[in-house]
């Protein structure tokens, strides 16, 4: 499962500087081929909405389900996502396009990080793809 | 009414060395039979949503409606909660199955409880059953 | 576009002392009328949903239609909606009914403003009044 | 056991619009009789003397006894009260009469809740009479 | 009274990437033809003296005037202005030229905003025309 | 009546650099002369124990008799005896016999401070006779 | 020398419920009257500016003379008076007429206190009369 | 004279994962012993009292003897018992059983380290007997 | 070019609860394996020193290599290796075996973050092969 | 231009342990030998108000003029200031004649620093000597 | 292993006020003389580089010797020092010859104190000598 | 001496924007240059190792040795530095090239400043040859 939080599905039409033009299908399609490539059956799926995000965390806790996840803005202050992802029962990485250390320094903090397995960031979507190569082989 | 917070539908499922292995339905059963005793008609409801619940906040406000509140990790950061907790016309127990004080330093921190009647935390269960008879002598 | 968070749906019922008692309703109609004078097709909603408040500010942001936003409680932490009004094609001002830094001291933080173009608070309705006029003068 | 913290001794003539009228003898008698319909033998002792407080955590911890705390001002700074609960050999249950969370800054912060059991504030005397009840079920 | 503090003579001179190139003749200007449809009498005066600043505020106090007030950088140090704004007996609403929230950190704090009535930043010349206009509502 | 708090037993063998060579009797001779000269009745009182100092507290609250309190460390961090001056029903005056404010930077503190009437720093002896004189004006 | 800082002219006219009605006129006659009782031939000078302040430290410092200062608003912030105090070669008390610890917390830090003598705070006129008094003592 | 703080006196019964089995008795028996052996007279004390640790330091203070000092949970916050030890004639050696830089964060900070001679942690009783031996070399 | 920081070389013998039990030259085969199937030429170094760390930076920036940076404890402290990083003529990926924001608090700051193009973490080795591949990927 | 800030008139006068028995007079006269020789016509100013000192500073940026600037206390407060040295239209060399980071720790901050050119501090009144003839280098 | 840190090797060079007159060779030879006596083999060792002394004390780890420490300056930053002392496989005890808890306050933070056995301080070379002693003990 | 910290090695090739485009050759060829004309023997030297720099400066202490020290990044961390600076028995004049103030905030602090004799900052090579001048009117 990768997931993304709050104004990824806008990806390609915001801060092109920041972000690159490419948009969130775009982003999708690499992931599912490289679930492909890798065997993994891979779900794309973006929210705005934490709710639906910490339901989707459920989904994949319940199912023993590896979780690639960029939770946008609420990496900073959803406590709420952070105690879903502690109900993982696979490996959950995190991962950002950009590098948020070299950001604003609100974005220097991230209160999911203290419960996942590992983290990605900075490299675009190849973030994405690193990070579900990297389930690959924690699964196996 | 007694409303619980993100990732509480879960209990039972979630780190049972924390929360032990009832369920949200057993909790709600539970509530409902201390209501009856007590001569309360408790309505238990559970929402991953920060809308949702200042929604039934707003509710309960309007009718009047003493709550029962578990915020859960919202209790950390959820000015928006709080505001809608402010706007109560009958009482509002803070409730937690844990000891946050016990626990990581940034649930030392509520910032709820500045807007509410009362609170009891640490007896599992038991905070609720307390919480509801508390109501219910509030409200004689 | 008005856009109202958190609570604001309640105006006029909730702790008159800081907000007065006119309602929300009011609010729109005068918002609409303001409009109406000044050249502007406004169009007033509200949600306790930080979701759907984002989900309207890239609408917004599509459009590239001028923002007026309270977000009231989501203020004060949601860097969800910041990124979402970051992507802002066209002017955002924020307002609030009251002078949040006459209020508690976590009112005194904003992640909002630092990517908003301008900010009134203070005038009650008023607030929103000018900040349509100032709408229809920046985008004259 | 329930032990009362410095100024307690003073009840009914301390400062009313935050802790009625009530006296000490009359909030011990609470406690008796609370303990008497659960079936508890309720000692309530009251002193201003830290080393005293201190003295009663050891006579508890030696003797297996459930403690109701409430510290009072001690709360907020006696690292020394904090080690003797921490010795305890049954539950300890604090309390407090008001919601110390909607007071002065200096009284959100307890150093003795870490190592509480449980937590029960803002209920008045039912603060006591909850505690005293909670500990029956959590001793039977 | 429109009062604008230290180095706001030299506006136009000055950082004109912050604050454009109008002058403080213009904007005064600009404040006494909005005074003259709006039915005030406007008097705009300029300081870089704090001591001339809180005699104005003085003035202003002693006659029962409004005042539109823009303290620049001792908005952020000087509580002598402020407790000058606190004698007010009619309204005062700060204003700001640009958004100071988007600048330094240090501009994000304002020690004049817990004691005035309303606050307007980031309309540049606007700031001022809405104040005005503000002001001719509140005081009618 | 005069409380003084910990370690000023020792006065005049203490740091002379800091407290001079007088003892406490000699003060203690100071102030029942100056209460004599004043036409008050001057008791004075000297412990190392909170608990003591807090019972005094409640015997002049009682009593509704004023007190000279020099609170020594406990200045800095006993909240218990803030709350037992808080219950005070006449004036009390914090005195201490150096400038706190000119030494270590945890005597910059007073948490009793708050809710005294009056202090008085920096005058030696001075300071205590110069808060029964005011005392004496106070209660006229 | 009685040197009174800024706002402190309007004493009377402002905050009456914290600084009562007396005016400024009145605090200096009692100030001279205080001083001709105890032998001093006092100047009282009130200014709401910093450097016109400076400039009567320094004549002090010149002509030796010991100063009564309430720095006002200046103290929580004028590092300038400050050093000017440090250069005194006679007794500077400082003198409140209200407790600044029962205020805003932005009262509670002096940057003045550390480099005067003694402090006197809360006694209203008192407050100087009494720093009167004890100059008198001091220059004896 | 070896002074012990709250707690200690329950050695032995207390966290024995922390502090070992070994009783406050036996702990005095290997002070005296060890004294004997450096020919010093060792005299051992506990106490849970804030005002009796004190006044054994005056005690000592007036007496010209060295200190080996654990001030347990004191040590984190009571500038009573600092201000108590400064007024030391001789050597003072503060020690703790634990390493506190090893516990929680509240244990890392003590207000009494300023003012005492040396330091030894760590050493379980080891600590007494190394400061017992140190202190024999400092006072020959 | 791989570049180890302070007691990387002693992996396997280190804390193999956190880091595993697989060595340093067992890590330096795995990287040239990656490299010589990713088309890179792989250089793997360690140094417990600072300014050999350094050194190897300015040589990778004289020649415009790429680098994979683990600068284990000196992540958290150095800035010249910051510096250092900063003169890059190539990407430079900072990499951690474990998670170091589900460690210490110290270890949540890294100082070197701000100037890297990318971080991998909590992937064991695999957190230095998918460095390598996505540094052949940038460099492509 | 060499501007000198409060306190700066007497020097010679005061504290001569940290700035030296020479007056300001003759250190006008030094900065303008040292400008004769290094072709410049150096007008020295010394002002305790904030209010002048801006005005020089206007002056200054109208006509282009490089400035040596001892701000002296305002130095570590006064975004007044700031903001004029801001809008300077030549170099701002930043002198202290002490080393204010071997003083008080309020003096370890400049809120002036960041934008002048250059600093040099703790010369004397090398300081201004070394200052002028940079400036002469940098105005070449 | 005693381990010495930089600027140890000058020591009755260096501010004899703090660390006496004795050098390090007579502190060496204190050190064996101690061992011998304790029946140690005492290797005394001293470097001004941090990747020096982490070297030695990865080459006691991997001989499972203890080690008296010293890390002067690093005491205060250096996480990577701290590392190489959590791999130790034998006791390791922090000595400071003056007490750092009564200089300046960036020597109350040790950084190595989390990981090390024990602790001294205080006693000059005693603290070297008392470390052995301990040693002798615990290895026994 | 003239002692250059990490990374200036590479001056000329390091942020031109920041340092410009000489290098350290040329540096030191200034400072030679300026240090004949001054009738001072130079010795410019540059390492990226803390210890080494400790090592020059013990050189320098042991000598009698003015020193011109750019810590470079080791300004903002390194205690070791500091302690061998404080152990000076000439002047050291603390250079930068650029000016730290108007740099990211970890520039600002500087933990050697507090041990030094003066400081020079943002002239480029010009903040060396005004340290070396004044090294020879202060050695004079």
């Amino acid at each position: 499962m990768v997931l993304n939080g709050p104004n990824l599905g806008r990806l390609g039409l915001r801060e092109p500087e920041v972000y690159g033009t490419a948009t969130h299908g775009e982003l999708a399609a690499l992931c599912r081929a490289t679930g492909t490539a890798a065997g993994l059956d891979v779900d794309v799926r973006q929210s705005d909405s934490e709710a639906e995000l910490i339901g989707w965390l459920h989904e994949a806790a319940a199912g023993g389900l590896p979780v690639v996840l960029n939770p946008a803005a609420l990496t900073h202050y959803s406590y709420a996502v952070r105690d879903a992802v502690a109900m993982a029962t696979a490996p959950v990485i995190e991962v950002h396009l950009s590098n948020p250390g070299a950001r604003e320094s609100f974005r220097h903090v991230s209160v999911v990080t203290p419960v996942v397995t590992a983290t990605i960031a900075g490299l675009g979507f190849g973030s994405y793809r690193h990070a579900l190569l990297a389930i690959a082989e924690l699964t196996r």
